[in-house]
């Protein structure tokens, strides 16, 4: 049976070690209050909230799965989930990070993200019910009128209803301009909805007494393509005025998807029979009022697969430390045992040290970039808001494919480690490796996120967001350039720095003859620039973890980081010279395949 | 629902124009008149068996599983795997390639190999129940007594009794040392065996009339550690001296594993509480005798990964032919459709063509090893059986762990073509995913395998079987060295082939001081060697290839070959590049981590 252990002292190190982030919460005059010890309160008690609530529930809903009563159209979650969810409400963890003025707690992303991190961890299945209800919080506070607000935003907060996103239709998920769901004005302002969506996350449950679906569908006289799709709001139960429940709108589920993981999340299909919506922002620009959703749904997969990397590493390492099997190469190490424990083999410790350095790398990534949203949400200085702004815009595709990517690579491993047992069930860690697969696919496959990234954020602007990526590096390198001790992790990123500025160059150059080039490029680009900013950010918690030694911190935790930092740079940054080299070989010895693609 | 489409011109070419297997036959006094027509003749019906038999049976015995009933103790397999065996039997294919002596067909390995890779695209979960026996013919064929194999072997060979490999127990897979499996020798010369199996495959199931369990255990005077292991053939059913079956013997399935993939095979606890068996070979040199299985079984899972990745592919090409969404970068090309058939993207085309070169590669590099397998026992050279069985062995490793994480990467590029569908249990495409994982694992893992091919194949003979490998690369750069159009194929593996000589003496000598070096360095060493031997075999197939093309040949399948080399060395060989660096990084870095793994 596996166990969880929450990462609180890395991630209160990466908090207020590297990032300080309650030094930065003091020039937002939302969170000026927030200290190091509240912080620490919150996290402790997510912690709890994720190993004792949500984790029992793991292993039974992915057995149990979820169940469609089709006379009904209601769904039942595994055994216990509801329970769970009750909790969560009456913690009032659904409201920590959302604006008070709707009854939230109003507290800084970074919390949520830690909170959201453990959940994930703990039952990922479970954590997308809550997941994407804040997705639609987010979606209605940034798009919704002040009646939209009143009436759905204080009951998502609470948790009391949760929220979904209905975007893909059976004929299209990438493609959304293909969609066909109508929406037709009605007389009194609403909207009557008609059209079959699938892949519906939390699409049908009985854990809350409403769920606010957010559709997007097609007025009647809508252009073509993208640009004519609008957003509409359709709760599952209509809503009175005065916020009571009216009847049930014809938004149905009508078929659960059998799965290869996140068992326990009912994947709906979903009839929409003339149900009455009303529209979020303006007609026909529904797509961008879906991308904030959208581009926090991203975030939130990377933490998905950030969770999963974790957990999988806790138990691959305890499985290490206790399966006795053959002796150390260089010399039996545990003379009163049968055989050494598997630890002792050097590469089932680079397959631990892989786990451990994508979960660290990924847990600095992911909170780096929620103190960017939070810069962007409460920062009073415009400047601070536009620059934190195109930063996670920048950096939202490479948490989204790369965290990801990452976590099949390290599920994978923390599997392997347990040999034939990793196989079974009962262990627990080949769901982590099915959970973990989805996740490189949903929110916009990893292959549409490297296009988002090269093409879109960094070759859409000529480069002017990626150079500005560079000036924080370039900051750090100059910072530690003449520190001798600083030399084996700054001198890696520096130069792979520079090449990644003439490699982008070069691609954009033959991009702009051929477009393919850029396709052909992004994804091996999209690896090379996530180990550029994982790079980044082992150097700056190495430089951390140096000072502390150097100021006679005799904490085991620093001497451990520089560790998994100097694994990082010697196994895994490396990947980065195939890479460009991949990248280098271009579109012809792809597209001029015809015949072997006949 | 995924198709498949037995690859026989593929086969074929590789068969008849790389290998000229033909020509190979004729100095075999058992295969001198095995032609062309025969060989193409077996190969089409063999894959008709596969296809239109047990294809069809594939995702419901996957949906299925196998149904224990406790109290009989008796397995039911999924529904049809039954009947799909009956007709197996009826068709001859168990006794393919099995000793005339003992009623088998006496037909090379190379056509059993092709059977099975097609066999395992089409169900790898039924596969398992005749490949397992065909391993313990194998075991029996080579270190029965003359008794045993006139008792067992002419119902293996046709099919009427399966087989299994009983060596893990709960404590030990890899370490096969501390197995605890007695075995007390009785009056009449038999012996009495007590102890636990777990992970058999194939262990218990109603398809056959009897099973014969091949079980490793211990003697009562036997010395600890792997030179106490004995190897004892234990039937269900004991066998009267006629042939008939007798008593039931207590050796009992006692669970079924809930596994990942596989489901259609039964993983069963067993339990041997007293069985009646006979020695096989000597006491104490079980582990020798088993090897004898294990090693075939080791190429058998490599095929079942070929198996996996040809079928991945196969249905992910037509799904991306079909699926239309979203615009070709470079301009449209359906102008007639709403979208562009997705096969039109880079990256969708690399992910399709990294399937077909891991596959297309893995058949080449399988069929060469079985033709060294058809040397090492027909050969009337004693010379010649002698190099091919050093080569075979050298293979055997990289066949192993080359073949199944290719398999990994294929299948998961594939179900990744499906997008959001690749998920959903119904295309088919996840199962593919999650029944390659095992292959990964059992039968050694492939990290045990890396040992076995860098510590013992390798280094431990002073890297004198590689010189020999070298010497059929550098044959090959040297009839091609001055053939400007082969440069783009030979440059390549002249280079590593190069680097790879120093990379390894440079391992050599460093593990000499500390053999951790070894172990750190062996995964990445193995990727290196399997590029080395797909290279080797990519550039032969290209060099018929452009051969067939300059004589005006205009099948389309040789300029398809040579698109597919093409893509090879530019976008999957150059790993090895990351690989060399890696494995240089050396152990220092895993082995001084105390700290981080804590």
């Amino acid at each position: 049976m596996p166990t969880y252990t929450p990462p609180l002292r890395d991630m209160q190190f990466v908090m207020h070690e590297v990032f300080k982030v309650t030094d930065e919460f003091k020039a937002m005059p939302q969170h000026a209050e927030v200290d190091v010890d509240t912080i620490n309160a919150v996290i402790e008690e997510a912690g709890k909230f994720a190993s004792e609530v949500i984790f029992p529930l793991n292993i039974s809903g992915d057995t149990e799965g979820c169940v469609l009563d089709k006379a009904t159209h209601e769904v039942k979650t595994p055994t216990g989930f509801k329970e769970a969810y009750d909790k969560y409400v009456e913690g009032g963890w659904a409201a920590l990070s959302c604006d008070p003025a709707y009854g939230g707690q109003g507290l800084p992303f970074v919390l949520n993200q830690c909170l959201y991190e453990m959940m994930n961890s703990a039952n990922q299945a479970w954590t997308m019910y809550p997941g994407l209800s804040h997705g639609a919080y987010e979606a209605l506070h940034a798009h919704g009128t002040d009646e939209q607000k009143k009436l759905y935003l204080p009951k998502l907060t609470s948790g009391e209803w949760t929220g979904t996103m209905c975007l893909t239709e059976p004929h299209c998920g990438t493609d959304l301009g293909l969609l066909r769901t109508k929406a037709e004005p009605q007389a009194d302002g609403t909207y009557k909805l008609t059209g079959n969506k699938i892949f519906i996350s939390a699409g049908e449950h009985s854990m809350a007494s409403n769920i606010v679906h957010l559709v997007l569908a097609r007025l009647p006289d809508a252009p073509k393509g993208s640009k004519g799709i609008s957003l509409f709001v359709v709760p599952k139960f209509k809503v009175n005025a005065d916020g009571s429940l009216g009847e049930r709108n014809p938004i149905y589920c009508t078929g659960l998807e059998h799965k290869m993981g996140i068992h326990g999340n009912a994947t709906a299909q979903i009839a929409i029979d003339g149900a009455i919506g009303t529209l979020v922002g303006q007609p026909n620009k529904g797509l961008a009022a879906m991308f904030v959703m959208m581009n926090a749904a991203r975030l939130g997969v990377g933490n998905q697969s950030l969770g999963l990397t974790e957990v999988a590493f806790q138990n691959a390492l305890a499985y290490a430390k206790d399966r006795i099997q053959m002796r150390s190469l260089s010399g039996t190490k545990a003379k009163d045992k049968e055989a050494d424990p598997i630890i002792v083999h050097p590469d089932v410790r680079k397959m631990l040290l892989t786990a451990k350095a994508y979960a660290e790398g990924a847990r600095a990534l992911q909170i780096y970039c929620t103190l960017l949203l939070d810069k962007v949400h409460s920062h009073p200085d415009e400047k601070v808001r536009a620059e934190s702004e195109e930063l996670v815009a920048l950096l939202t595709p490479i948490v989204k494919a790369f965290i990801t990517d990452n976590g099949h690579i390290a599920t994978n491993h923390c599997m392997q480690v347990f040999g034939g047992h990793g196989f079974i069930k009962e262990w627990g860690m080949e769901q982590y490796v099915r959970d973990n697969r989805i996740n490189m696919i949903y929110e916009g496959t990893n292959t549409v996120q490297s296009l988002d990234l090269l093409g879109r954020k960094i070759l859409g602007n000529n480069g002017a967001t990626l150079k500005k990526l560079g000036k924080l590096i370039g900051k750090l390198v100059e910072e530690e350039g003449v520190n001798e001790k600083m030399a084996e992790f700054i001198n890696p990123i520096a130069m792979l720095g520079d090449q990644m500025t003439k490699f982008t160059t070069e691609i954009g150059f033959k991009g702009m003859q051929n477009p393919d080039e850029v396709g052909a490029a992004a994804v091996d680009y999209l690896r090379v620039a996530g180990h550029l900013v994982f790079g980044y950010l082992f150097a700056r918690m190495a430089q951390v973890a140096l000072r502390e030694i150097a100021a006679g911190n005799t904490d085991p935790f620093y001497g451990a980081k520089l560790q998994t930092a100097r694994f990082y740079f010697a196994k895994l940054f490396p990947e980065t010279a195939t890479l460009m080299r991949t990248a280098r070989a271009g579109s012809k010895v792809l597209m001029d395949t015809d015949l072997a693609l006949a």
